[in-house]
């Protein structure tokens, strides 16, 4: 058995999440059916950096999987590609040692999230930014980016009906950029992990700063609460990607 | 009744092309029916620019219609776009003289198309742009371009069956740009007016120049010939874009 490294980039829309499931077509699901076909019918299982939910997208998702032998990294990374569904692209292979794990073993991961601010919504990011068509002062957002740098228990950022237990993680980078049409937003996270539904609950609590229904100074105390009420509403799933995962 | 022009937005995706018909789902038959609620039940008629086939999209297409009863525009814009399906979005709205015609004033038309370059195909844009794989020398296309504009009989690039007698138009500009990542191509042409699957075809040859299947000064030649079969294939319709009209 050879391990295989792999970067895959989904379009989210049409899965119902990376992790295979009962209901609903799934990413892994689709992934490992595809190795299935191509090693003559052997079961592959397939390991993901970690989930991501209905409808969020992956530029830089990683995997891996143990594969029956060695091929050639091009024709691999080809074969993959092609004979997975056309919302499943598959950018990179590498071979690893065994003792590489896709989801143990993240140092860092960058999420990032578009908002489309423009009037009207733009058909064509419908399903790949959230929309907020409500007034925004973008300094407000600016200003309050850089207090959720560093360590922090983020609890108050975390989706109730989370099982884990350590809700202490690092921030390295929070920042918003707009599009030269000034009709988007993206935000961009990095950080060393990130809790349920964290980038979505960030994003949402900004905006409402950005609208000006929470101070701009409001992000430490939302925090010193740990508590999830004190933290804005969970922004639309759409709007999220999964850009890059970085391993020690 | 009050004449509106309307500049409007698709995504062609889910749309068995702009013009009402018999079977499958069309812009004007939406639009129409969002009119039809709008003025409680009374049937009003759109008119377009012209009509996109299934699967293009329009980031600025026009349309003309006559309403009942005049509304304030950002009123009328407002209710138009939010009750309209969300893969159809409306820029703008003005109120025009009843001589206004969306489809016989056309004086310009400008098509954008889009060429997925890279590999692997992006899941992002594989509605959104058509996919070649294929080597290419940008320099070839780059050269070969200029010949294109000017006014010349394109029969060669104009689909069989088409009803339209006279085939001379008349390209006032026609350009390829590169992305900053080099993995997308953007065609842009603007001319008095374009025949059945023109751009198609003329994006199609264009790449079979690229790709060093027809010579870089073949253009003259193909539009001498007045013949379709002298011309490359049709591109995908996924990566045209009806970006603007202009009238007299």
């Amino acid at each position: 058995m050879v391990r295989y490294k792999a970067i895959i980039a989904y379009d989210g829309t049409n899965f119902n999440g990376f992790q295979k499931q009962p209901n609903g077509r799934t990413v892994q699901e689709e992934v490992e059916k595809t190795l299935q076909k191509m090693a003559n019918g052997k079961e592959i299982t397939v390991f993901g950096s970690g989930r991501t939910d209905a409808g969020v997208h992956a530029i830089g998702q990683v995997i891996h999987f143990d594969y029956p032998e060695e091929r050639p990294l091009e024709r691999m990374r080809f074969a993959l590609d092609t004979q997975s569904p056309e919302d499943i692209a598959v950018r990179q292979v590498e071979i690893v040692s065994e003792d590489f794990h896709a989801r143990y073993l993240v140092k860092e991961k960058t999420y990032q999230f578009r908002v489309d601010i423009g009037k009207p919504r733009s058909p064509f990011r419908r399903h790949y930014a959230s929309y907020f068509p409500y007034p925004l002062d973008l300094e407000k957002i600016q200003r309050a980016l850089p207090d959720l740098l560093g360590t922090h228990d983020f609890t108050s950022f975390c989706a109730s009906g989370s099982s884990i237990e350590d809700k202490i993680r690092t921030i390295y980078e929070a920042k918003m950029e707009v599009n030269e049409t000034k009709d988007e937003l993206l935000f961009t996270f990095r950080g060393n992990g990130f809790l349920y539904k964290m980038i979505r609950i960030l994003v949402g609590t900004l905006l409402k700063i950005g609208n000006g229904r929470l101070p701009e100074d409001s992000i430490p105390d939302i925090i010193a609460k740990k508590d999830r009420n004190a933290a804005g509403p969970t922004a639309h799933p759409e709007g999220l990607y999964l850009y890059e995962v970085k391993y020690e």
